[in-house]
């Protein structure tokens, strides 16, 4: 039987094919992304932070949020039902595996708990441009202390983590507000029954939409509703004009408004309710316990609206501070780059008590983005010196040319394939190869090397008026003995580095 | 109906538990094999390999070994069928989406093409002891380079791999072997037949067995069968005694026989086999393409058994050269260390030619736990130094001598917590901090800071004899100026240093 499913096999060609809404990354990519990250770890470590990794799989049950039913097991996530009959799913996030290893092992983490994880989630969803069904979360949160300290320092440590990954301070704000300061505008506007759910939805999706409609838009949809340029009609929340303007004047309040003092406009329009008070006072303690407020980059501004239905205190969102341009001069639009907030039911589910919880989540691949904007068209990835391999029987000697650059700290590798030699420069130029390093019957009888500047070429001769002249004084192609092919190479690679530094 | 389902939700409680067969890993482990695997990375960037990220699915049809039936989709991997009605698979190793990436993107590729991947892979098996359904593979693999130039390096840079992840150069070997030369063994013994398939994969089994139960037993095994101590017996390949002796010799031509030159002894005994000689050149080149082939660990043993049915070339697998210890001095038999070899079949399944390949899979599982074994007692993880923070409306202050000793390369963070003393002491002995700092009202009010020397109590005092004499020259707390905080916690870490290394 197996026997027979073999030769079938034999005659079938499956089309090779990353899976839909998957990627593959080589090289340069991962390189940045890795080194990114390891620069943020050590943040997150240098503050007490100790990194945590849990399998991709959760019990569904314990993921919350999703639960399968028999027809349609994967909404939203991956799920598959193990041989026991019990349901797992990949992680959507990294906050619900979080919230099961807390309450697992509860009584013998330190309290507070900081701890950070890097890794990938996984959501079963309709991939589009740029939406991909796998990609990197990077989250910090802190269990086990209260607000406002907790917070403090996660906001504090969300702008070391942005500018260690290598975001000038200065060029990124971090946007905060609070939760019960929303609460409070509810209370004010009378929308703070359990009965006016919905409407409270209604006008949180509206002030959501200020950025992009502006203040007359947002009234529009806050009030009556609005007709967009389609025709199409948006119902609005119905609100009465008194209260639309409370609701503006709330979003205006950011650190753009008149005043410049956010804190005290919001305090004018809603201090006297519970929840504003309240909310008020965390965001001051906040402040207090932030040496560097201000320099660091962090602001109040009310009109953070980030899932405000799991949120119970401060909420964050950073952002850049102005509009990216890429290589082009054209502007690009960056989006958030992360945010978190406090959430104080992380293990109720499992404990049914509240345990306090901050934490943020910082945006890998919007942050990654930006890092590679800002890197000039100069800055094109180097890859290895190549040492051609003209003589088959000579291999243990390139071998070890190669490891005497590996051991000098230069990436090296020798040409493995066949021995013509147009093939192996036509490799070197694929592998990005800065030099090439050539060693013939010729030159190895007369000890020697010849070294291949690949870098002069094309991109040099651009920024070289007299380039004949400059080609003679600094030869594309030349010779040195066998014993000086690091000293060389270094040097070869240190003038072009200039080159392409100082053009 | 949401809302129903919400009412619900509310009452259930999931139980919070990692899935069957899955672990969570928090600080020191996680921290010391992502150390070794940047190390790894290094090596194989500096050799040219470029890193490549796959999903974690692949098309089960793309993955080989594995299809889904209807009934259990599940046998080995974990399956899932999307939307669109085609079944993905987890990938249980990274050959498999190499060999699909390299079909996908075959013609934009350098060739030779190299890559290393590391991450997670997943197997859909019972779990056991130590055995794992998710864990980390590590492979470097050459693609489009024939034999043996592409072997050697690949063989070489493996040893470059475990020197470079900690074991130290004499502590591990590399055993090299040919899947040719096995089958010219069976050529030998008149087994090389289509035909005689379920003989040879009984001779392969019972010559896997050699290290276990020595020429005698595995004598038995290739003749009449093998009755253990309990009584089970085990069939026998039924050969005759000529070709007994024959596999015998074979399997004692390695480097600890007689004559100490593997090959020549080979080459003795089948050196006259098509098979056998086409091996003995590949191996006699290997040899020649790699620079200082015996100080690096390399030596030929053709009793090197390594999934032969894959693999079409030379082989390779590393081990320890001795039985290691653990702290309390008892043998721990670690087993192999990775290993790998020649498989020209990579892309067949997929464009149906053959394409040279040679790769390579380090044992990060045994590697870690070795380096583990190698850690003196003494060399227990050190956590954050921890500042307690007593007077709440200080925080800013007590954030600010965290950044200041961060800022000098010492860990560092802030009790978070209530402001219970006892407690916060507990809290920094939870976290293995080697230092407690403490301001409280006075000696903020003197611009002092007390300093705690956590390391001093159970620990040195188990060493220093006269405890009291000691305590008095090198106090366990003492206080300095505010403005001495890095200084002096610098010297208290070196100290605590010192005395772990030197008891």
């Amino acid at each position: 039987m197996a026997q027979k499913k073999d030769k079938k096999q034999k005659t079938f060609r499956p089309k090779a094919r990353v899976p839909r809404g998957f990627r593959d990354r080589l090289g340069p990519e991962i390189a940045a992304e890795r080194e990114m990250l390891a620069r943020i770890g050590a943040v997150y470590e240098a503050h007490g932070f100790d990194p945590l990794e849990t399998p991709a799989f959760e019990y569904t049950d314990a993921l919350g949020k999703f639960l399968p039913d028999v027809d349609r097991p994967n909404q939203g996530v991956f799920s598959i039902q193990d041989d026991d009959e019990q349901w797992m799913s990949l992680r959507y996030d990294l906050t619900a595996p979080l919230a099961r290893f807390v309450a697992e092992n509860y009584d013998g983490l330190p309290k507070p708990f900081r701890r950070y994880q890097i890794g990938p989630v996984w959501r079963n969803e309709k991939p589009g441009p740029g939406r991909f069904r796998q990609f990197t979360q990077c989250d910090a949160d802190t269990v086990g202390a209260p607000a406002p300290y907790a917070d403090a320092e996660i906001c504090a440590l969300f702008a070391d983590v942005i500018a260690a990954a290598g975001i000038e301070r200065g060029d990124f704000f971090i946007r905060v507000s609070n939760r019960k300061i929303v609460d409070g505008l509810f209370e004010k506007i009378d929308l703070a029954d359990e009965a006016d759910l919905q409407t409270r939805l209604t006008v949180m999706r509206s002030m959501d939409k200020f950025d992009k409609f502006g203040a007359k838009g947002v009234a529009l949809l806050l009030g009556p509703g609005r007709k967009d340029e389609s025709g199409d009609f948006t119902e609005g929340a119905g609100l009465d004009d008194n209260k639309i303007d409370t609701v503006l004047a709330f979003l205006q309040s950011g650190p753009e408004g008149a005043n410049n003092d956010p804190l005290s406009a919001i305090a004018n329009i809603l201090g006297e309710t519970a929840s504003g008070a309240a909310g008020l006072e965390e965001l001051h303690g906040v402040k207090a316990s932030i040496p560097d407020f201000e320099t660091r980059g962090i602001v109040f501004d009310c009109s953070v609206i980030r899932g405000l239905d799991y949120y119970t205190g401060p909420v964050f969102e950073a952002e850049f501070t102005s509009t990216l341009s890429d290589a082009k001069g054209r502007p690009v639009q960056m989006g958030s780059i992360g945010g978190g907030g406090r959430y104080d039911g992380l293990v109720k589910r499992f404990k049914g008590v509240e345990v306090p919880a901050v934490g943020v989540s910082v945006g890998v691949s919007r942050l990654l983005a930006a890092l590679e904007l800002k890197k000039s068209a100069g800055e094109t990835p180097q890859g290895p010196v190549v040492i051609l391999s003209l003589e088959k029987h000579q291999m243990a000697e390139y071998q070890k040319m190669a490891a005497e650059l590996r051991a000098a700290d230069v990436r090296a590798e020798v040409y493995l394939g066949g021995s013509n030699f147009a093939k192996q420069l036509k490799y070197a130029d694929k592998r990005a190869a800065p030099v090439a390093i050539i060693q013939g019957e010729d030159e190895r009888q007369n000890g020697e090397i010849t070294i291949k500047d690949l870098v002069k070429g094309a991109e040099l001769s651009k920024q070289i008026e007299d380039n004949r002249e400059w080609r003679e004084e600094q030869p594309a192609q030349f010779s040195v003995k066998r014993s000086e092919l690091v000293e060389t190479v270094k040097k070869v690679l240190g003038r072009q580095n200039d080159l392409s530094v100082h053009p």
